[in-house]
């Protein structure tokens, strides 16, 4: 594992939370690796917006024929956070309190691939709130969520 | 694949939710698929109460440094899914229509042994409502869900 | 009472959702008690996007010096179930099954008229998912909500 | 209006959580004028388990004759709150970051006398996660809800 690899507290000191993620998405910080372990791909986004995909696999499965609802929550979990981190200055931390997530349709290998767009409705000093929506392949919605976020001073 | 590994609607037909969960735990009719993907596994529990375990690995990270809220959310997904499907009777569906997860404690590969007890706190003709706590290996509690389930005759 | 006052199956049968609503905000069907005991006032919108407003007062106060939790959740609940109502067709009933609100910034009496702005997110067959956005009289968003109803044939 | 009944820095300074709801409980200090408005009684509990009472009548119904949603989300706000109010050593304060309402059953005039029984599940340094079940005269739950709150240091 080479140097850049590695973040620690200087390579990430100088950097806001949009460069940070921008850091991660382009591989010259290491990203996450649950984002492996499932499948989650297609990060972007903007400050206050970001977005995930994944690819829906037999492996996302429940026993009773649909993805998972923790690979759905994984999903919004994800564009949530990255939009209310995508916000974050230079210095500070953000911890998820809740994922409130809504399951609005069964999601399977035909669902094609999925898109969580998520985006911070309100920011405020010590905490946020972030939305979610999952889109399937036709642009249907499948699933949407809320969370609250708490910010901090890192260290 | 062999037949006891294949369920179809003849195999279910004459089991109600307790006695299908039983035979997938005990491997004759087949598991879900996730549960392999993130290492779902200690299944049981009884009607309208079921627990599942999981042992937090560095895969199971987000790239702040623990264990991704989608997978917390898998966990108490399944327990609360768990903890209705047992209560089905024989001829009945149900699908999860939301989980609110609390995230209460960081969660790291030093949490030990994790472990999601499911509960029904009330079930109607058409809907359930169930809880989760999520306890690390130290039993102290780091997460918590409800989730409302809808209740349908099959087919 | 008069007859116009006193609605029953008759007068209601030929009516969707919309048109109910309608009727009872022009005062040719009653309203809701609840209306009138908190100050719920100033109901309008569309087939899929309600709102409602009030005017903070100190009765409407917790012991702690703001407006309290439950008249903020009979703000949002009304705009995310009035919205789901101006969506029922003929024949169909509706109930709240959970409100997920989120309280983003203290209300006060300084906050002035508060107005909750519903929308229908997603509407199926049997359930329908809404959102609520209360803002107050600067159009600082000050609390949020979702709703998971369910649809039902009346009778 | 007597000294002893309007609460000022100094009359609180003393206090923690529970001796500044007892005082408010025995009327030496003020209570919540939302209590009186909408018909909150029965205050109750101890340090971490609060409870609050309300006789559903007409006055509460919404205009598909039930107790409206907002009522139902006050009783379960304020057992929340309470109980989280009962935790605070002197000179902290909270405030409620959201509310996630779970509606059972109807609730109507005939479902007699409603007890809301708060209790803390987690109490951290920032924060606190309590829940609460609604109860009608028969004792059958009619409604659930978590709050999660947020402590700081009081000024």
């Amino acid at each position: 594992m080479t140097e850049t690899q590695t973040p620690d507290a200087s390579s990430l000191a100088g950097l806001d939370g949009f460069e940070q993620l921008t850091a991660m998405f382009e591989g010259r910080l290491p990203g996450a690796p649950i984002a492996d372990l499932i499948g989650l791909e297609g990060f972007g986004g903007e400050r206050g917006a970001f977005h995930v995909e994944l690819v829906p696999r037999h492996e996302h499965y429940n026993p009773i024929g649909s993805v998972h609802g923790g690979v759905i929550a994984a999903l919004l979990d994800t564009a949530c956070g990255c939009s209310v981190h995508s916000t974050l200055e230079a210095g500070e931390l953000y911890i998820s309190l809740d994922l409130t997530a809504k399951f609005l349709r069964p999601v399977t290998v035909d669902s094609g691939r999925l898109r969580a767009e998520g985006s911070v409705l309100q920011r405020g000093r010590r905490t946020a709130l972030a939305q979610a929506q999952l889109y399937d392949a036709r642009h249907r919605l499948v699933a949407h969520a809320t969370s609250t976020c708490m910010i901090f001073p890192a260290g």
